[in-house]
């Protein structure tokens, strides 16, 4: 089948990856929409050293599963969590199934992503899609969730000042879901036709340069996906205020990156959550009621075939949310 | 007057430096004793642009007050808060005094420090220490304050393991606070001698090399004093865990080290808490009921005729804290 790869040098499309055989407990899936992700474009610079088939946003129908009585999920669609659990530990214990300590993750850790004619994924994470949630919006599940895993982070008392940095992908479907709270949301960005979005949306917006680095925000979230937003977001909270951090980023950015000063954060005594995956039936529940818009930020849909051109679409600067058909 | 100051290049002891007079609303104190804080060392690396008079941590008398209203303040024995507020902001309306937006810190930011033969501090700054409690505990109240400064910013829930990562002065007196909590507590450092002291209060203790990288602890407390102790305990700290920052660190020191790969932080989920300066009743009321073992803690006096040769002392791998007589 086609596939398209990170290879450990660049990605590549491959016309004959072997198909995938799904073992017990995982289904086959056939991917109807993928989503292209800072992290796959991370990975395709060495973040984490992962090698194998790329993508773990999607939205697909399962095709076959490897345990009879799984067999109710088949010609279901579905959207599904990406971290999967290979051995019981004391953190899947305690709950925190995405921290296995024995896991692989989709398209990122030691298994096969879905940028590909199907891919397998463990039964137990798979969430049916209502019928009248569309492909395009079903596709963003993995990465709104992210941003509702904020909301199950985050203590707001009184009214907060809320900045969000960066007005990419993420940072405009973690404005939308920040909004719902009882605080003033701010998204602060670089591009101004993104920030432009935000006014539809009733949400405030500046351009970094006019920003000012006031230190007066109570909540900071960095989702510029650079190893130096977290500079700009001690530079805008306040004293006991806490910064959110959805940035990861690759080693080699680092290695061109000056070292960090990181002693804002103690003198300050700011409170730095990072934050990763979340929960998929909120995000579902906000696709289903469509309290987030999610068609101004898809900027192209390409075929797989054309998968390498569109992971340099998604790193265009200003580029949104690029989506892969098959 | 004799005092210590850092020139921008290095300490000197300057025989003659200006006599204070203090304004109204501060008082002119005399120090009996002094102590040297990592932060001292820092400053004389390049921490923060500082130049002027060294040191913070001190017990004295008061000889004179600014204002007559004060007078009554004159004779007694005081410690006192280092952060001096000169405009009342948002952040002190809000109780954050140790966070005003226009502040001078003692012997740290625009302030002259201790390390003199008489020194001035705002008199709402000073704490009146009870007779029984002596000077050599006494001078360790502001040291003390930093480290219950952590039992305020952490939430313990069942009985959390806790690693006090780093065998300095600060170290062990926060392994002595933290100690007090439900929790299982350790102590990993690289001195044998100064993890010794452990034992003697039923703290279990580690050397570094011996400890482990596990990803197991619930808490880990980052008191190296070293740019890089972040990545040694964000190795340790189990995701979801909470790492408390004890460590601010010279540029310089910066400057020596390699980029840092923050990402751990956001794949684990990991809560870090900057931490600071402290509340004064709760250190005096430990000196007074002699619940912290301070003597351990003393490596040297020396004069203050002796300060650059002090700072040495204090700066020797292995040196616990060296105190400063008048």
């Amino acid at each position: 089948m086609q596939a398209l790869v990170f290879d450990g040098t660049e990605p590549v499309l491959r016309p004959r990856h072997p198909d995938p055989k799904p073992p017990p407990g995982e289904a086959l899936i056939r991917p109807l929409r993928m989503g292209v992700c800072g992290t796959d474009l991370a990975i395709c610079r060495g973040y984490g050293g992962y090698t194998g088939v790329l993508g773990h946003e999607f939205v697909g129908v399962v095709e076959a599963t490897g345990a009879k009585r799984d067999a109710g999920w088949i010609g279901r669609r579905v959207v599904g969590h990406i971290n999967c659990v290979n051995a019981v530990c004391d953190l899947v214990e305690a709950g925190l199934r995405d921290h296995a300590r024995d896991r692989t993750v989709l398209g990122i850790v030691g298994r096969d992503g879905c940028f590909a004619e199907q891919f397998l994924l463990p039964v137990e994470n798979l969430f049916a899609v209502p019928d009248h949630v569309d492909d395009d919006h079903a596709v963003f599940t993995e990465p709104l969730a992210a941003a509702f895993q904020i909301l199950r982070q985050l203590t707001i008392e009184g009214r907060p000042y809320i900045t969000v940095l960066g007005d990419g992908r993420l940072g405009l479907l973690v404005a939308q879901v920040v909004n719902t709270l009882n605080a003033t949301v701010r998204v602060v960005g670089k591009h101004e036709a993104k920030l432009r979005h935000c006014e539809k949306w009733g949400i405030r917006h500046r351009s970094l340069g006019d920003a000012g680095l006031r230190q007066d925000q109570d909540i900071v979230i960095d989702c510029t996906g650079s190893a130096r937003g977290i500079e700009t977001a001690m530079a805008m909270v306040r004293p006991r205020g806490t910064i959110v951090m959805k940035t990861t980023t690759a080693a080699r950015d680092l290695s061109e990156a000056a070292p960090m000063d990181l002693s804002p954060l103690v003198v300050h005594e700011i409170k730095l959550i990072g934050s990763r995956c979340g929960p998929f039936p909120e995000a579902l529940n906000a696709l289903s009621a469509q309290t987030v818009d999610i068609a101004s930020l898809i900027s192209k849909r390409m075929k797989l075939a054309d998968g390498v051109q569109a992971l340099h679409e998604a790193a265009r600067p200003g580029a949104m949310k690029v989506l892969l058909t098959p």
